[in-house]
């Protein structure tokens, strides 16, 4: 929780107690036995962390689920629409057709040993389905994905993940090595492992930008160490600036922390915005200057919906392309679940640990993935997927390049509605979402509303946000979860409705919106 | 790692640095910056962590793997025979047919929506196949398993596991409540949740069997808290005894620790033996007298070989029928790894939380949980399958018995062969193998060997085994890594190499300890 918003406190994703004010009912002494397991006495890290992508009012909605279930008109609508989390394929996108087939031959890998079944199976996937199964069974020893792998994830994959990263980038061939690159049950764990590694204390800080994803500042209260969060700019399209870094920095150290890394999301969550070139050099040159490592969040690369006129860049690229590759202590991560692949339920992601990190360190980083054995295996060969997709010439070729453009096209189109119908709100101010999955609007409370919340002792946007709910099925995160500039409001929804489901999910935010603002006036 | 053990600081995975010895050269000052990331100054409790199951040896079998794809004839063998870890399609083992079908056409969930496709798979699969396929598929919401699943995994697959655990343990149905499960990637995820939330700094102990597997040291090292070790009585076939809980507690209370958790691995790892009933009623009484937490591994619940001479009970069963359920906090651990499922790769697990423990305590691991969103898919749907395999009647279920059967039996001969001949080795004696997968044979060495250990300032069994690598290719984990009575040294082997591979295994481990002990005679 960050002590600099005070709002956010609310957003516990449960009972987030306070050791000082826990009821004398949920603990201790129960017919004489004194109990261990009490939230009085349980790790205080765990306490004290809060998760509002999956909190209160998604626990709420998924109550509601359940009562529709057995009555279907208890509510004003039929279903709960899920826009609090970036999860594609529950609101019905279609997986991409390749990487499935692929991984559906390699689950049931004994068809390909029998002449009859393969023959059956030609009739059913192209060519190059076959061929790809056949190359990546090749590559596994054991010739089963039930084996454990290598505890930082199967050697080929790494391999392949690096040439995509050389090819992406612009590097030459060879400059990015396997033994580099850790993969991991999504984007989550790696993240975790890195802060783990390096938070020692409670005056360990690490810079988070603010509203951020709340998987940072979850961790960095989990691993008991001190968030540092510099606040992006909102009037400028959730800009970056280097006086607001160089504040956080500041404030930071003469409280005497030790600011240990810098996170950067881009394109950003929950802002959607895509970083200019020229701010990645600086914030670069800011993390050689201060000798702080860059944690760079790069899931949403695919994202971008600027047409071109901002690309994305990695770090990684910019960092090679300013020479600093040998200085820069940069982890970066990636993940199947977002994307135009939307694999979030396979669990498949990995970091890139940057030239300039120990090989101590690394052998640490192993040392300590090795204890949970290995990510799954069906995660790390969608990642091998995600980054070799059918090329130019295979059978499969067309039918991948036709189901990604549908999927960015209809999701660039599903922003541009979002937002322009967010902005034609009275009190709603929504930035453009140039990249990733999701528009964060302000929206101006009127006094009547705050006041009200606060004798709910709720966060204003928290009970927006739950009234929005109950009454539309709606389920957004109110941008406390995110942490927000202090007397500003915000919510976060995710861009994903379907093209069929958007129209009426912007028409029933727009009608509770009018009515809300409308009691409360 | 261990202060008991002097011995296991050899073990570790990687340079264990010591914080006062480090060679300047992997340091801090590189070209004027100060560098984040070195071994002197990331997390401690990373470096102080030890796991040997992938350590020192495996990373030396890989090197040699690597060696011989380039140059066959550089050893004296072939190829490696991996028996450090309980990796069953590793070493040949066949997944279950049905579980990878039905997996397989859910990957590929599109087949079933298309009457020709469908058509062709209905000969390639049992009726049943398709069946099961169908009503997994009808329990997930969004109709793929691409999507996000609740934190704690798939509610249907919870109350899969629930039925399962009511039909084990001779429960009324209803007994167990399906939000008292946890899904996870694997039981190792779970059993670092659940450490996690118990230690809050390092004078909080939880007790754990020596030998152990080392999954709990390394936790308890990673979350800062004390390992308090108990000895597993070698002589009466790796016997639990309560004067030895007795006196591991008591010496922990003395010393100011708090005992929080009494870690009980049945069946056993590394040693392999079955718990008595009588005991564990006398594990259960203990803590409830002592007020700690029963963390029951039972992942090795169906590796049981002893003709029903001792049954597996779980731990959940015994404490219904003592009617101290209410009262005894226990969290128990199971896993699609071992078994006759040996689906490693998949990451697929669960852990059920007593009734005794706190809702509010419930809640905050649910909170932690959704920190990483969800246990990967493939993996929980894979615990359905374990938990719900083909039922009489259905078309798969004489084949799925003939599988398991045949995976059971073969595991047992495979254990009796490998325990026969390490016993009939000179100053080697290996207590039976009464269940999961291991045998943890004494090896008594000669004081030459280990004078030479110690001028190598390596512990002897490390030695040993790493001879018996290089000479054989049989990679297995030194006993130092799993900790034992000062003094004793032992070795972990897997039971697993197929039956066509055991005999050559069991001759080349023969004729090297008798070269071994000739050499430092």
């Amino acid at each position: 929780m960050n002590s600099n918003d005070p709002s956010s406190e609310f957003e516990s994703i449960s009972n987030n107690h306070h050791l000082s004010s826990l009821p004398s009912s949920s603990i201790t002494e129960m017919q004489g036995i004194k109990k261990v397991l009490t939230t009085q006495s349980i790790n205080p890290n765990i306490l004290k962390t809060s998760y509002a992508v999956r909190g209160k009012v998604v626990i709420r909605a998924n109550q509601i689920e359940h009562e529709l279930k057995t009555n279907p008109s208890a509510f004003a609508f039929q279903d709960i629409v899920y826009c609090n989390i970036g999860n594609p394929q529950q609101l019905k996108q279609k997986p991409l057709t390749f990487h499935r087939n692929v991984l559906s031959l390699l689950t049931a890998s004994h068809w390909l040993e029998d002449s009859s079944k393969k023959e059956l199976l030609s009739q059913m996937v192209n060519r190059d389905v076959l061929e790809r199964a056949e190359r990546i069974l090749s590559n596994i020893d054991s010739k089963s994905t039930g084996a454990y792998t290598h505890s930082q994830g199967y050697e080929f994959v790494r391999e392949d993940v690096a040439a995509f990263i050389e090819q992406r980038d612009g590097l030459k061939k060879g400059t990015i090595h396997s033994d580099r690159i850790f993969l991991t049950d999504g984007a989550s764990p790696g993240v975790q492992l890195c802060l783990k590694t390096l938070i020692r204390n409670d005056q360990d800080g690490i810079m988070i930008p603010i509203p951020q994803y709340p998987l940072y500042s979850a961790t960095i209260d989990l691993c008991g160490g001190s968030q540092v969060p510099y606040y992006l700019e909102e009037e400028s399209g959730w800009g970056l600036t280097m006086p607001e870094l160089e504040r956080a920095y500041e404030e930071a150290t003469k409280k005497g922390q030790n600011v240990r890394a810098l996170v950067i999301i881009n394109p950003g969550n929950p802002t959607g915005q895509v970083l200019e070139r020229s701010h990645m050099e600086q914030v670069i040159q800011f993390c050689l200057k201060k000798g702080v490592v860059l944690l760079a969040d790069e899931v949403y690369q695919e994202n971008n919906y600027t047409n071109g006129k901002k690309p994305f860049y990695s770090f990684n690229k910019i960092a090679y392309e300013m020479g600093v590759e040998k200085q820069l202590e940069m982890i970066s991560f990636h993940s199947v679940s977002k994307g135009f692949t939307g694999e979030c339920g396979r669990r498949g992601g990995y970091f890139q640990l940057g030239e300039a990190v120990d090989p101590a360190v690394k052998e640490e980083l192993y040392k300590i993935s090795s204890v949970n054995l290995c990510p799954n295996a069906d995660g790390q060969i969608m990642v091998d997927l995600m980054v070799r997709p059918p090329a130019p010439g295979e059978a499969s070729y067309e039918e991948y390049i036709k189901e990604r453009d549908a999927i960015l096209n209809s999701l660039k189109r599903r922003a541009e509605k979002l937002v322009k119908m967010l902005n034609s709100l009275e009190g709603v101010s929504c930035q453009p979402v140039e990249g990733a999955m999701y528009a964060f609007p302000q929206i101006t409370l009127p006094e009547k509303a705050i006041q009200k919340a606060k004798e709910l002792g709720m966060a204003p946007d928290l009970m927006y946000v739950l009234e929005l709910l109950e009454q539309t099925g709606i389920c957004v995160v109110p941008g406390s979860g995110f942490q927000q500039k202090p007397g500003t409001h915000h919510f976060r929804t995710t861009i994903l409705p379907s093209e069929e489901q958007i129209e009426g999910v912007v028409d029933r935010m727009a009608k509770f919106h009018a009515k809300f603002m409308n009691q409360y006036k």
